[in-house]
């Protein structure tokens, strides 16, 4: 027989999941009703209410996909692209090439913009990719880009691909898995026609479900399908009916994901958006007055630094997994590792949703001083206090 | 803003979900830590091992997906298949229907045996189309069958099949959703290549994950496949390495539904799998007995009845609608309606995992007795003591 499960205490500062709020985690364990129970189709609604004031969005069909945010990119790409079609996909970073490579598998000729990590794509490059694909006679089915490049921490600046998209006939698709919630985005002002994101970074949810929204110029593009989209399960055709008023029977909800789905929601909103970008921009400001004073370097340039992720590049001869594995056993911290070519060179400090506090802050600077034998951390915490406290 | 959650308390008798063991619902309360947390990757472990015994097989390739059971079944036809692969698959209600729609959409050309709904099928007929398919030079890839048929409450014996599937060199696929945990189901000694079920029918965990298992000869079927998986969320070359030893970043793992389905499995092997199966036999030989006294008839014949989905006839001129929700709403009773060809024609009353009690065996008799006016309720309850009386 297996042990009972014994779950210690972390402070989860990595990429995701985030610390969870507990009043999310008391409705997880509210007894569980039928997925067609009228009380449970209530909650649909009010999910889906919540989810287009969070995406600042009008668009009817937008939901939680019952999978994690992967799924929901997945789901993006396989309804809106056919065999044969184009699209153009921004890649500067881990995302962005799954992205490309979730396209490919749905069939799509996909045509790469690719920046080195940590920068950002200009948007002069997805109009001169959409122009060439036009002028041979194969206009893109889309655009898309990363909004916040969970692998660098680097945020891609949306407005002007959105139009550029526009202009070009092409779908804008945008991967907000980590910036929704913990930064401004603006679907509906932004032109985005399609948008997913995963409910464990900002929103402060376990990780499960993908809240994902369509504009009607995407809806129409699915409608006008020539074939079924290749996933069943993903097919937003019949997903929309399922989360609609005809409720027909497609799969049964994750219930209590959705219980949490729900509270996190009420949570984001009782605090208010613009409070929350704002929480965490200056928690992420103090906590890189506080790395610079440790003689730490950012690895993405300040114009483009996300607020909720954080990349530190590890000083010459350090261990950097000695390091991580030391916040963790001895402080509970958990901070991510580099990925890709970025493995073993950075250290991803995450402050998202309920993990964004001036508390985790001090604490991760404080822990990162010591694992490192650090003589600044003094001036490293009161480099943080002083940007904490500024009215 | 939207009111805090308010759930009623429900006895769940429908097709699923069931109610959850008070430990499992505690287990999701836990706190969160990462994916990659050591932790987390011990559990992942033990779930697997756990997994296996409840599925009793070997099979190294063992794990929850994460997404629903739907999703299962999604894995399991686009792992296998390749556009221009042939299939045989039975279709004796709507979720052997759903197989071969899946299948079709990964590009397979199907082969469906259908039977009427409430029957089972002829292992000959698999015999037949397999035979039929390898004289026209395009053997069948593989022979797929649900083993407990949701919507009809019909339990489709495998061992036969799976040898007819073995002779003619395809795979066996089994549709194990509802069956799982509630019946004898046994992977290796049935000769069962692949296998999904979901967690919230006889596994009484909430749902949102969707175990499966691959035997050696469907691992081998992926490695040598021409072309990638269509679905990268569900690719199972991937999802391997992220669940195996060298734990490769795919997706985020949804952490708290594995902590439920992990207190899920401790709860069924605590029973011991041969206990669970007997006591779902009993609680449903004594609600046939109570629902015969009541002068109702089961939809399917005794010796095909599955234990944990029992469709019966509603009675001419009975509001089926009207039944159920009397049933909700005067005793927090979910029964489920009748689907497809039987909508308006049966109720489908679940005695699944935790919801498989006498309690609620006497309860739904007695409910259902007095929402249809019945005189002789106190006769079905009769009934059903006397089975449940059984030494």
């Amino acid at each position: 027989m297996e042990p009972e499960l014994q779950i210690g205490r972390r402070i989860l500062l990595g990429p995701g999941p985030s610390d969870v709020h507990p009043r999310v985690l008391r409705a997880m364990s509210m007894p569980l009703v039928g997925h067609l129970d009228p009380e449970f189709v209530a909650l649909m609604e009010r999910v889906k209410r919540m989810l287009r004031e969070v995406f600042r969005t009008k668009n009817r069909l937008t939901l939680p996909l019952s999978a994690t945010g992967s799924a929901g990119m997945e789901a993006v790409m396989v309804n809106l692209l056919e065999p044969g079609d184009t699209a153009v996909i921004g890649v500067a970073g881990v995302f962005g090439g799954r992205m490309a490579e979730v396209a490919r598998r749905a069939g799509a000729e996909v045509t790469q913009i690719e920046v080195p990590w940590g920068e950002v794509i200009e948007p002069a490059r997805f109009a001169s990719a959409l122009a060439t694909l036009a002028s041979q006679g194969k206009p893109a089915r889309l655009a898309a880009v990363v909004h916040a490049e969970t692998s660098t921490g680097a945020c891609q600046p949306l407005e002007e691909i959105g139009r550029i998209a526009r202009e070009h006939g092409a779908l804008f698709v945008v991967d907000a898995v980590t910036s929704l919630a913990g930064r401004p985005l603006e679907i509906d002002a932004w032109g985005v026609d399609a948008c997913y994101s995963g409910t464990q970074k900002c929103l402060s949810c376990p990780p499960g479900l993908s809240p994902v929204t369509f504009s009607d110029a995407a809806v129409e593009r699915i409608r006008g399908r020539s074939r079924p989209v290749q996933s069943w399960y993903l097919d937003l055709s019949l997903l929309e009916q399922y989360w609609g008023d005809s409720r027909v029977y497609h799969h049964t909800a994750p219930i209590t994901m959705n219980y949490a789905l729900h509270e996190s929601l009420r949570v984001v909103l009782e605090e208010g958006l613009e409070r929350r970008f704002e929480r965490h921009r200056r928690n992420h400001e103090a906590l890189v007055a506080g790395l610079e004073a440790l003689g730490l370097e950012m690895a993405v340039a300040a114009q483009h630094r996300l607020p909720m992720l954080n990349a530190v590049r590890v000083p010459e001869a350090t261990d950097e997994a000695a390091v991580r594995a030391r916040l963790l056993e001895r402080h509970g911290i958990e901070i991510g590792a580099g990925l890709g070519p970025w493995k073993g060179r950075v250290w991803r400090i995450g402050l998202m949703g309920e993990s964004s506090t001036p508390q985790n802050v001090l604490l991760v600077l404080a822990a990162l001083g010591e694992a490192m034998g650090a003589v600044t951390t003094g001036d490293a915490l009161a480099a943080a206090e002083q940007v904490l406290a500024r009215p």
